[in-house]
């Protein structure tokens, strides 16, 4: 690793010198969380692929190493070769202008490079950033060309570390043995609470800007910030609960077509929807495959691993609807982004705390919330230049808009602007919902 | 038939009785139409289902006349029984709450029934809502509850009608005789007409209202009439020709990942898309499959049979963007539905005409224009009470919003608040573009 | 048609002239007897395929009447030009080296040729033999060459006859209006019979002769004559019954994977098969789809629509096993070709007659016999020449022999040596089995 | 492990005392060597399935022991209780009565257990069996029950050996870094022989006996011994070499039709088949994958991973027949079982000597030989009893009879009434052809 360390910050801080410390040292610190969320596998579990959706764990760790390989040494590190000829194809995901691809459907059919050797790549991309960042600090192009790319590496990884633990969940859920990540006792995650029944925050309507301003890091397909008109709604104080979902199925929602959209329908029928993903039951009682090894289903916790089709027909059964994602922005805007994050090292959803005031809870983290809004540029949206053009707007369409992180995403990499998005069947990432309706 | 005649239309006109005579002669001049588009049909022509998404054109003509059965017959004509006990289950689309349906990409296994019992099952409804007619015109429910529904099945039938003829074209595309459905020449088409260059109408920003207003009929879909936001835009003059979009193709349009969204990219090299669909190369020339037979590709001629992939490709490649719904309706409010519709015969877009002013050409007929809005409800929708709440809210995802109408439309059918959408995959119908960019 | 008529016959069999009026005489009979089975029909029954094993009617009637343009006319008649340019492509069913076809699964896709377009090309084709044969008759290469063709054309008629019904019992029996081809009452097809418990016939072992020898019609693959050794082995005295294979399903013979091969036990549980094709279950009683239209099941008539896994299943489950083809044969060759063929009229399987002796019953006509043999070629077996080679060589491979015809096959199309073969899944022929067992 | 050595053996052979010293170490030989083979591989390498026939090798050191506690330990070592509860639903491979299985196509979807835990179960199997051997040798079932089914187990482990490489080199052929399990230079494989032109033994027809014979171990498929009738036939001295089926290739037959079997062209072209598996072209010279990694292709060495479809149409086109099972037998009945062994460590297979003489050459060894005969049971064949039933013949359809052994079988586990049986399309094995025709 960099082998940087507090002093080193520190001394950044005061400006004395070196001033690519504070992002290096940010640097390192995602990099080498990567690697501590992978202290609890064992070589095996790095290697296969339970379905497309999912990538083995040395392929997360690998690809976050080749984006910055392939997008920043090899352009900008002077006498810099690729570590291994064959690793651009094989740790490229979809970058056609970076060149072809080993297609994503097989990442699961590769024993070689082994985990060890992935780790030595690492090691040697790391090595090579901190000899880029010595050999550029001083020239213009550092803080307008490289600087970027880094910002923009380094939340690729925080993205990536995200995926790393779905994708996890699902291998070990699939395994009849259903191994646990880790083994917090449900008294190591929260006291018990009582939920108390929904209220909700009204909001009024008019003009608004929504999407982001301001020089701090943000994705593209963040903006341009817009003017959007809104008409007057309410948003629920929390997030709906496992025991609220519950109350859903016993009333025959998944039997009965009439909440669903016709292509929700179709896709539950065929693949025998009839719970959340990770949901079994056992004489007549409801568990769950969580991170911390099979529970039963928590009541009071947040629902998660929900479709958009079931998101949505919960809603249209509840009698409300799903917030657009120009709602929830413009609800958000004013809150602290604090919550259940990757941080806290719960790695699953927790109840809403309870709290007095007419404030929304559970904003940030826990789940990702299903908007009814489909993934869209916005209105003036330009994609970054060249090969990053690839990283966000080629998959506008067929997807819809989710809002505020989940229990797996890094606090540091959300705020109210984010826009998360996946196609409305998917169910491996923490996805739940918040309900809205017309004021 | 119902044997309504001009006459007893000018009575109406009149007032002098009869208050059912006008909706019922519209009732009347549908239902003919349909059999009249049957005309050049072999019955063996009537049977088969090419595609999933095609349907046999006696499963058009049975169902339209089903959706008068099952909805205004049986639950308002005393005494009616259905006129076969299968029928509802052959001939329902998808409407679950009207009980099971045959399987949608099964329609073309049924021999029975023949055509000659689907006509006499026609003839039976047409009686049968004569009698309703007259049992009823007098009452309340006729007005309030039987008029909509009528008016509803009306305007179903003549999207019916569009749907058949895109069929038909598909059903005589695929088979190697290549059959024609009519055979107008090109001379009987129109005058060969230079096409200028594009040029632009310039549109300013602002609030501004969408959606249907009034008391014509309209699809529940096209409301509430509500506020949008709009930056100033401008949209192009009038469509994109067959020769503009050769210019892409020759550019390597089909080849570059670059212009595609990924979904598009993926679906267009899994199913070898080189050329918009019905197009084939014969000794270096393009030549299409029109309803008037196979001809040489027209170049002046608005290009057609896109998806919105391949649309959205190109208005990337040249340099621009497709229209949102509402820039489109926007600027189509103020202007006169007028066009080539399926009311002209032609049955294939026309070139554009060479008019003087500022005003946009081809705005409605001709073809579908793609948009880049999703398929999403407008802000306080509400679905039609009982199964018609089926008709349209259940589809509201994975789909884009096309508007203007086709050669293959009737002209009353439409106007600029109505909104057709398909899955951005979808080739078979009668679907092109206009380009649209920031002002 | 070719206008022969009884008188000619005579003529012909006097041997005053004309040699080839016997040989057309039956050209004749088979070619309309293929029409006359079409005369229940709609145009709509001729033209859909309901799965990809079946052929749409009108695609038979094409094919057999291109089997003589392609392999006959063209190449012997002088001047003769194809009916249409298309057809070989159309109606070539699997002769690679005739030339590109249309693949057979989309054979259901085609509305033209209409049905009366392919009966003008069936009379084409007809009057077009008549010439030929006033115009070779005297030739050597009438005896040599054309003779043989014939003979194999209108044999290859004759299959496609069977085929042709079949297909079409599929193609009503999917029609959930469950037409009829035609309404013999089961009166009319045979006194109620009491059957007898299964008995036996035994046999010796040794050396034997199987395979075609002599001068009449024989396939390619029947031969050549050969001698295999045999171990005694005694053969049932009739087919089994539906009442004995119902005994089968009610000991849960679909639910016990014990008696199946692996690969049918796979196969049945992906289809979810729990009876013979075409059987259905209502209130408790089970009903069969025959040409006859529904009807309760026939306990007393042999079990039919069973694919090799299932009879093989029963065979195991009751403690036998299926013939070989050598045994089946060798027990099959002294006896008369007499039973229900398609030239009663019946068209279904009937029961066994209760007869005396130690003859063996339904040997012939009623249900092609699952044999426990492959389809592989005869020692020093060799194809026809030619184009020929595909007709029975290329398909010996994956495939089990049937013997004996069914209830739909011609009586001069029989004999003992006839070889039939489909793959060990397929039901939708007129199959069943006969029990064996080791002496 | 049973910690059996040589000094122990030579008591046992003395006869002294422990009569099951001989069968154990025979046991114990086998098993060690599993491991052995394992030795090369990452732990990653253990854990994928690159395709549904390939299974993970960690699934075969499991699934081999399995077959020890399930058949031999549960049911005769008192006190024994399983490793694991739920490793008999993961490693049984398809015994139906032994309950219920994992999908064989999700082997690779399992991470856990971890290569290190099923070390630790292979032990604990090797250590229950040491404590059965003396606990029952003295009883009578040791020698009517035990030994019978460990003998059963031990060949069973010697197939899984054999699978065990061909799985690899699947794994690492599909990787695109190409690993290679050894690194035989060809100067360690054999010395560079020119091979001859091919000649042919003859064999006189008549009634023989085939199937195995005597008191040695042999699979139930094997047997009864029983007569056939054979014609005089020949077959060829040597397998069929790469560079001979390069000549095929050259003249086309990939693309000529009227070589294949219809089944086989069909799959040829559905998936593209231009060469053996493994083969890749590279700048106009054929390389191939080995386990010695990628090499040159060797023109002398025997053709490899032809599937059945290729060898018969290479068959054909050089004017000859693949060998009846009979005749490679009767043929093979009086030779040696010598040969190019997974003993001799080169695991690929070789040329053929220059031996004079008119004997068969490479007759075991090499490369499994398909013949022309479908796996079905001999005369009176009644499997093994209870679960040892569904060993072979449930298998009995849809699949050839290969003879003859590979260069990745055990010299001791083949003899000449060895029936080897795999689908027509397989190509993973080691399989490759030797001509025959009629005398």
């Amino acid at each position: 690793m960099l082998g940087l360390d507090t002093a080193d910050l520190k001394k950044a801080e005061k400006g004395i010198n070196k001033n690519y410390l504070p992002l290096m040292l940010r640097y390192q610190q995602v990099r080498q969380l990567s690697e501590r969320l992978c202290q609890p596998l064992a070589s095996e579990d790095y290697v296969i692929q339970t379905v497309p959706d999912v990538s083995p764990p040395k392929w997360h760790l690998a690809h976050t190493s080749w984006f910055f390989e392939q997008f920043i040494l090899i352009p900008n590190l002077k006498g810099y070769s690729p570590f291994h000829p064959m690793y651009g194809y094989l740790f490229n995901s979809y970058y056609e202008s970076a060149g072809q691809f080993w297609p994503r459907f097989q990442r699961g059919l590769l024993s070689r490079p082994t985990v060890a050797e992935i780790y030595e790549y690492r090691q040697h991309i790391d090595e090579n950033m901190a000899s880029l960042a010595i050999q550029m600090e001083a020239k213009e192009e550092w803080e307008t060309l490289i600087t970027p790319l880094i910002e923009l590496g380094v939340n690729h990884e925080q993205q990536h570390q995200e995926l790393l633990l779905a994708d996890l969940k699902h291998i070990f859920a699939t395994n009849p043995l259903r191994p646990a990540y880790q083994k917090l006792a449900r008294s190591d995650l929260k006291e018990g609470a009582e939920i108390k029944g929904l209220d909700w925050c009204k909001f009024k309507g008019g003009l608004f800007f929504i999407g982001h301003v301001g020089k701090d890091f943000a994705y593209d397909n963040e903006g341009p910030s817009h003017q959007v008109y809104l008409q007057p709604f309410r948003l629920a104080r929390r997030l709906i609960t496992n025991g609220e979902y519950l109350a859903f199925m016993e009333a025959g929602g998944y039997q009965e077509p009439r909440y669903w959209l016709s292509d929700g329908w179709s896709f539950a029928r065929q693949q025998n929807w009839q719970a959340p993903l990770y949901w079994e039951q056992q004489h007549e009682n409801w568990w769950y495959m969580t991170l911390n090894g099979m529970r039963p289903v928590w009541k009071e916790a947040p629902v998660c691993h929900l479709s958009y089709y079931e998101a949505d027909a919960y809603a249209r059964w509840v009698g409300y609807r799903l917030p657009t994602e120009a709602e929830w922005e413009m609800a958000a805007q004013t809150l602290p982004c604090q919550g259940n994050f990757l941080d806290s090292g719960m790695l699953q959803p927790l109840p809403a705390s309870i709290i007095a005031g007419d404030t929304l809870d559970q904003v940030f983290g826990d789940v990702w919330e299903w908007t009814g809004s489909p993934y869209i540029p916005y209105p003036g949206y330009q994609p970054l230049s060249g090969a990053m053009s690839e990283y966000n707007g080629k998959f506008m369409c067929n997807q819809m808009i989710l809002r505020g992180g989940s229990c797996l995403s890094t606090r540091d990499h959300l705020r109210a602007s984010y826009r998360n998005f996946f196609p409305p069947h998917s169910r491996w990432q923490f996805t739940g919902l918040r309900l809205a309706t017309d004021a």
